[in-house]
Order: structure tokens, then C-alpha cells, then sequence
């Protein structure tokens, strides 16, 4: 593998190896084609690990933990301190990522961005908490641009140091009780689609949450919508004022993740609704990282579908899951792992003495 | 586990398994149904397992290869004697469900039930053959009532010596120049759906091709409809001659084994569209065979979906698969293993001493 320096600039991808995986997908015994999506996953590693015949990419997971101020909206299904109380479930391993990163055998790092406890952070999780919860987006910015920057620098730091040791390929995992009206909230600004289509249960509201929750998000929009009206910036800029005004510490620390993983020619692969959010954040401040993202899977959460189609990207899965930590991310692997396999060690029409379409009987 | 005997008799599903499965299910530390179909597929092995917290299925695959004399009209992309040399490929390790069988550490049985081949099978694969080929079915029966139950017979033997070894869940592969016609004849009569519908491209025929394959399958329904008018018999016998016009041996065997799996109380991952019309098969012939059938992936070929349906089976993966040889079912094996991964080891919230949905704060 050829040596992969972070210049600050994010590399282009290695088309000649994703034209050399091409053509030898169409040499492998099978009908060209018939492998549907699985060839297109071997021709896009191919192309990001530099290298016509990749091996599976040693993989790593971050899960990002943070708590929202709109959580005292009444938002969410489940009571603010079960992102602590979580916390404790991951250092145990007994929580779903937990179960799937052992499967697949991926070191997995849980980081307190900012947890709203006045605990410190349990033993084996990574205390870089930014401060005690976001402020309430509703009402005013959910955090200032020097919390944003901070917290843009915990996933940044989390990348770089996971691609040093050695990740070739970087998922990262949130957790943290409201995040998925922050995530609402980001999708409507950055697609520009309605609450009514991006806002959905998260972990489960009833028809009275649901309805508050596309109050509160349509508030949200509302005043930033207001104060937007009064700025020039640039793009990037004013995408990280929209990330400030409405983000969340893990959903910031995810974009920052991403945008690091880029920057070191190191593919990610994205998980759900809130990692969608994160994304788009990311691809606004910093348009050269999507050519690093690879769907994972399609979330039951309504507005996953906006989200991913205002990426240009499509998931490998659909399964129905809304958990978030990571799970449809590393539930793609063994389909990655199976893409890579086939691309490896099927034998071609030559070796195997088949005769190739239409070549007569 | 229970003993399992094979009184003839297809057993009935273990539904208080299931229900303490399901309740489990609400305990584990993620919000109720978050995990969306790997749920569902956890409480189905549970009653098919027998089993609450049942551990990964030991899984064997067979693969049942034969030709078709409807090869002869021209329907199919690739010549007839690929059948023959991709029985070659499989006993060397190279074709597709080699390298997955690998992966998923299963046992993988070839049998050739009927190849078109003066030589005999290569060794490795299990000589089961009927007959050298079936007939044109376009223009008559594709095989007896005798070859049919022979090779029922062979697909019924191959299943029950799987279960004697130990295997707790089945997947049937197929290989058949051809035998997507078959297929579709077979779909389109136990469905009614039309031709158009029904009628792909399989390996990957051109227009002209895919307009020649219709009206094979069109000629074969309207002779197999003619001699339909004339009989009145029980809808089991029916179904054996309507497979046996319009079947394949590989085919035919995929039903045997079906129906045999479901006698041993033995559940059975279904995988493409040959596997589709195999199952549409077993289920006319026995329908309580359906209560065993798991589906896998949505392939790529048109009438899949509608044989799917059909059987009110919902697939797991949608990868654009077109490839057959049990690739799909071997695919979902570690979706499979996720969601009895998950199953067995989240924590649940009384152990993690996380609050549960709407215990309050």
C-alpha cells in the first residue's frame, strides 16, 4: 500500500485501480453483471485502497456521545439520562455495536463529546467532553463556534489516530438521547426538504411527541432561517454556522471524523439517520470528502431516504433498523468482506476453463 | 435441541419459542423494534430452532446442477456446455458460492442431477444423474412422472443426509444452462402471472434473446394449459406434472429438498429465482413446507419479486444478485449471525441499569 500523508488536502481517489477491478470483474465466472451491487463494492475499495485487489480494510469504529438541550422539549421516547446510563452499556460491551463489532472483529472507542452529567465519564470511555449537553436549538444556537470547532476537533483527532494505528476503514457510531431532531433539523437546512418529510419517531415517539417534534424543529429552522437572511459568508462558512445553530456535539464530532478520514485517504462508511446529518454538514464545509463516503444502509427513520439522495449515494441495506452506535455501518461489513472475497479469489473463465458469453458451444 | 424425527409429516413451528423470543426482543438495551427485520429474524430461527436464544444454525449448502433441452432454442447467453465446466470450477474452489461457503465455514455438497454430459460427473460431485438433460420443454414434457420423482427423490436424500450430519438450516444452490426459462415457465403456472412479467434476462441475453425466451415460455404454457383442460386431479398431483412439463431436474430436486428439510423440521434459506420457482413447487405439491422457508435476497431477475410475493415471503438483501448457485442465501448468513448475535448477547435493560422507553427521567 502505498504511503498515505495528510496534507491538509483531500486525495483523489486511484481510478486506474478501480479500472483494473473493473475489467476483472468481467474476467471472474460468473454471468458480467451478476454480482449486481457486490462488484461495484470491490471496484470502489479497489479505488480508495489503491489497489485493483484489495484485501478486507482493517476497520475501526467510533462511537460519539453527546447530549441535546431540546431534549427538555419532549422530543424523544426515552428520558435524557439514558445517554449516560448507555455509556456504561458500551465500556460493558453489552450493547448492540458491541455485539457487531466483535463479530466483525473491529476495535470499537467510545468518546463523550459531551455528555450532560456532572459525573466524568465511566472508565473506558474517552473523556473529550466539549461541555455538559448542547444548549436548546430551539431557542437559540445549540452551541457557540468555538464549541463547534472543538468538537469538529474531537473527531478529527479520532480519525487521525485510527488511521495511525493502522483503520483503513473508519465507521462512526452516535449515541445520544434527541439527537435525531438536531439531525431533522440539519437535513431541512442543508437539503432544503420540509419537517413534515425529514422529521420522524427517532426511538419511538407517540403522535403527540411526533407533532412536537416538527414544532420544535420547524422553530429551529424558522430562526435560523431569520439570521441566515442577515449574513454573507462563504459556503463553508455559513455551513458550519447552520452545524453551530442546530448541530449537536457527537453529530459535529461525526462531520469533523469524516472530514479527517478524507483528508487521510481513508474511506468511511456511513451509518444512519444522524450520520447522514453529519455528513451533509461535512460535505457542505467540505465538498471533496464525499468521494470518501460509502452508504451503509437505508434507516427506517423517514427522512433518511432526503438525506442520502442529496448525497448521491446508495445503501447496500434495508433492513428497517433506527438504532444508530454504528449498527448499520457494521452490519454492511460482512457484505463488504463478501464483495472482496469474490473479487479476490473467484476463479476467472481462462483458470477455470469456462467458456465466456456468447463464445459458441 | 429436541430430537427431530422425520415422521413424513412436516412439524409444527415452536411458537412458544418465538413468543419468549419476542418478549426478549423488548428487554434488550435499544429502543422496542429499532432493530427492524433482524428482530423478526432472530424470534424466526427461535421457532424453527426450537430455541429462545438460539446460537448460529450449523448450514450446509448443495448445489443441484442439470441442463435443459429448451438450451437448444437459443435462450440463454452462454452455451450449454457451461453447465458441464462450471461442475469443474465448483470441485476446484473458484465459482462464486466456493468462495462464500468459505467464508461462512459451510459445508458445500455439488450434485449433478442431470448435466448434458457423455463424460461422467467429475470426481468430487455427487453422481445423482436422471437423465442427461431434460427435453425441450416447449415442445413437451421436460421429463417423466418417473424422472420427475427421481429426481425429487435425489434432493429429498440429499437434505435428509444433511440433517444426519448435523446441519440446522439448508440452503439449495443451483447450475443449469437454461433453467431460468424453466423457471419462469414454472412461475408463470403457479402464479399466473404473464410472460412479460415473469420472463427475464437470466445470465444476460440480448433483446432478441429475451423476445425468443418469451415466446418459448408463452408456447410451453399454452401446450401445458391445453393438456391442463383435459385433467381433473388433486391439487398435489397437478402440481408434480405441471413440474414435471415445465421443470428442470435441478429444479425438481430443490423441491425434494424443500419438502424434505421442512419434514425434518429443518428450516431452509431460499435463494434466487430458480430457488423461487423450486419453492412455488414444494409449497403446490406441500404446503406446509412454507412455514420453513426463509427468504434471502431479491435478485435482480424480473419475475423474482412476483414468485416472492406469491409465497408472501419478504427477502432480507437487495444487492441487484442475478447468479444463482445459493450466492443470495449464502449472502445472508451473516445478517443471519448478526441478528442471533444480537439476540444472545445484548445486555438487557435490568442488567445495564439503563431506563427503559417512557420510565421517566
Amino acid at each position: 500500500m502505498k504511503t498515505r500523508l495528510n496534507s491538509g488536502v483531500i486525495p483523489a481517489i486511484d481510478v486506474e485501480a478501480e479500472a483494473a477491478a473493473r475489467a476483472r470483474q468481467l474476467q471472474l465466472t460468473k454471468p458480467p453483471g451478476s454480482l449486481g451491487r457486490l462488484e461495484d463494492v470491490a471496484c470502489w475499495f479497489a479505488a480508495r485502497l489503491r489497489n485493483p485487489i484489495p484485501e478486507m480494510p482493517r476497520t475501526e469504529i467510533v462511537v460519539f456521545a453527546a447530549d441535546h438541550g431540546v431534549a427538555a422539549r419532549g422530543v424523544s421516547a426515552f428520558p435524557q439520562s439514558v445517554t449516560a446510563q448507555m455509556l456504561g452499556n458500551f465500556v460493558r460491551g453489552g450493547a448492540a455495536i458491541n455485539v457487531l463489532a466483535l463479530l466483525e472483529d473491529c476495535r470499537i472507542e467510545v468518546v463523550d463529546v459531551g455528555v450532560a452529567s456532572s459525573d466524568s465519564s465511566p472508565a473506558g470511555v474517552r473523556n473529550e467532553r466539549v461541555r455538559a449537553g448542547t444548549r436548546d436549538l430551539s431557542t437559540g444556537p445549540a452551541m457557540t463556534q468555538e464549541e463547534l470547532s472543538a468538537a469538529l476537533a474531537v473527531g478529527e483527532r479520532c480519525a487521525r489516530e485510527a488511521v495511525h494505528r493502522g483503520a483503513q476503514l473508519l465507521i462512526a457510531g452516535d449515541m445520544g438521547i434527541a439527537n435525531t431532531t438536531a439531525a431533522a433539523c440539519l437535513i431541512c437546512a442543508f437539503t432544503g426538504a420540509t419537517p413534515e418529510r425529514v422529521v420522524g419517531r427517532g426511538t419511538g415517539v407517540d403522535d403527540a411527541g411526533l407533532a412536537r417534534k416538527r414544532e420544535v424543529v420547524q422553530e429551529a429552522l424558522a430562526r435560523v432561517a431569520r439570521e441566515k437572511a442577515q449574513l454573507t459568508v462563504a459556503p463553508a462558512q455559513a455551513a458550519k454556522r447552520i452545524l453551530a445553530e442546530l448541530g449537536g456535539f457527537e453529530i459535529a464530532a461525526i462531520a469533523g471524523f469524516y472530514m479527517e478520514s478524507a483528508r487521510c485517504g481513508t474511506p468511511v462508511l456511513l451509518d444512519g439517520y444522524i450520520s447522514a446529518a453529519a455528513a451533509l454538514a461535512a460535505v457542505a464545509i467540505e465538498p471533496a470528502v464525499l468521494s470518501w463516503m460509502h452508504a451503509s444502509h437505508q434507516s427506517a427513520e423517514a427522512g433518511h431516504v432526503i438525506a442520502l439522495e442529496a448525497l448521491g449515494l446508495k445503501p447496500l441495506l434495508d433492513l428497517g433498523l433506527r438504532l444508530g452506535e454504528g449498527t448499520g455501518a457494521a452490519l454492511a461489513l460482512p457484505i463488504i468482506r463478501a464483495a472482496l472475497a469474490l473479487h479476490r479469489k473467484m476463479a476467472t473463465f481462462s483458470e477455470a476453463g469456462v467458456a465466456g458469453k456468447n463464445n459458441g458451444d
